[in-house]
């Protein structure tokens, strides 16, 4: 069978990802789950994806400069969540739904990462991306449950990450439907109706997908509320942590230089033992697969 | 080819379904539709099931009684919206979504409709279930869009249409996630956080699906929007209008008989005969399965 996780060194950390997977699908094992009830759910921003800067955030502040009202990352620091609120109202709001996906069609395409000069939307890890096609090789449905916006996501991830628009959700604010000029519509609003972050994201995953997972990934205290939702299953499960401890090939932190979500709890929580902390230094042989 | 419609008479609202089948999944036909953009959508009470009395209705006052505080159809039809509020409360709050689930599930395994004496998952119409069958088997993906409880569907209609329970989609109270002494756990509120009707019910296909359908099948005004919103797909689409016709078979009505929905702006909006009005009396010849 041919190795589909080669960008994972041999470690610990690729073990119990390949023995689980093994134990789950197998009729004779006593750890056997059916096809059905194979859900994985993974954080993006720092999970599958860097999230220094945010895409979405470094989309915002491009938008904003657009529309003539910019702003610069160290203003936006220095006003902390409200001034962050005030520039998505500003450039995620009163827009129709297929307008805005229209606009950030059109910034992903030719915006590069200040870094790497990438892509944003190739700022992916290679080893997850891997990962999602060795559970969807496995019979598992993958689903991303983001911090960022749902319809900033799915302008671009579906491509990405091979997977349809609903397995995608975030994020959101109000939506109003309409009937317009050009006939029916959904105006997004200025507010912020649903942040998809710590609580949140089990009760997201309740609404989504109406069945409890039992493979989670997630890299920050926003995350944690995943991960024990997930670990409280009847079934056999995998917590996967990402630790970014990689300066050279990415970044090296234990708190997302953007907005100061922390990880100690989430460590915490994995130092037991029973989770698997995945060092991207020493775990993956390769961060991004080559433009 | 065998008929997957055989409870289907041979009149203009079948032609109008199986003549869109034909020419959506016909890669030589100019309203081909790839397979992932086949997104079906469908309300459930009187569109894929009888709603005199709304199953989810009947449930709630037997759990009202078997909590010691019973209320009568008639106190509730008295009481309006208000007194139906109360009910759900006492009825579907305060409780977990794993106790909530049970407590479902043993009701509908033993609670039978006061008029047919059958089970209430199989008040649904054999028609319509034949018509998910036969999208299914052309590349759709079916999902229900219900202004019923999203847990209250989701412990009973995944086996009875076929579906997973992330497809089906409703009104749904708040939730909070806590980690109680069994280990997490999602506590449901006695609120109800979102309503799954009327204009809703495009905004939830958005955020559930993330695509627009190009097929849509509901019987009141409150499925308008969701209807208008398929037509204004780009692709060929069809809207079904259910029509309750038949009091011999099932029950005859323009004005839903216990919350008071109505039918008027749904037929006037059919009225172009560019929708399809489904006569339940003379388009079917089956309303239910055998038992």
């Amino acid at each position: 069978m041919p190795d589909l996780l080669p960008s994972w060194r041999e470690t610990p950390a690729k073990t119990s990802i390949t023995e689980f997977i093994g134990a789950v699908t197998d009729p004779d094992s006593d750890a056997f789950v059916p096809e059905v009830d194979r859900v994985a759910v993974f954080d993006n921003d720092g999970t599958l994806s860097t999230e220094n800067p945010y895409t979405q955030l470094a989309f915002a502040l491009d938008r904003a400069a657009q529309l003539g009202k910019p702003t610069t990352p160290d203003e936006l620091q220095a006003g902390g969540l409200p001034a962050v609120l005030e520039l998505l109202k500003l450039t995620h709001g009163s827009i129709t739904t297929d307008e805005f996906d229209a606009v950030v069609r059109a910034w992903i395409a030719t915006a590069r990462h200040p870094r790497f000069g990438r892509p944003y939307a190739s700022m992916v890890y290679q080893p997850m991306i891997e990962l999602l096609g060795l559970l969807d090789a496995n019979g598992f449905a993958c689903w991303i449950f983001s911090g960022g916006g749902v319809d900033f996501m799915r302008a671009w991830a579906p491509a990405v990450f091979g997977m349809p628009p609903h397995r995608i959700i975030g994020s959101a604010g109000s939506l109003t439907f309409q009937v317009g000029d050009a006939g029916p519509e959904l105006l997004k609003g200025a507010d912020l109706a649903v942040l998809d972050d710590g609580p949140q994201k089990p009760v997201s995953i309740h609404q989504s997908v109406g069945q409890r997972p039992i493979f989670a990934a997630g890299n920050t205290d926003g995350d944690l509320p995943m991960l024990q939702w997930t670990a409280g299953s009847p079934h056999r499960t995998v917590q996967l942590v990402i630790h970014h401890t990689d300066a050279d090939r990415e970044f090296a932190y234990d708190t997302d230089p953007v907005l100061g979500a922390g990880t100690e709890q989430l460590l915490a929580a994995a130092s037991d033992g029973k989770w698997t902390v995945v060092d991207m230094a020493a775990d993956w042989s390769t961060i991004y697969s080559p433009v």
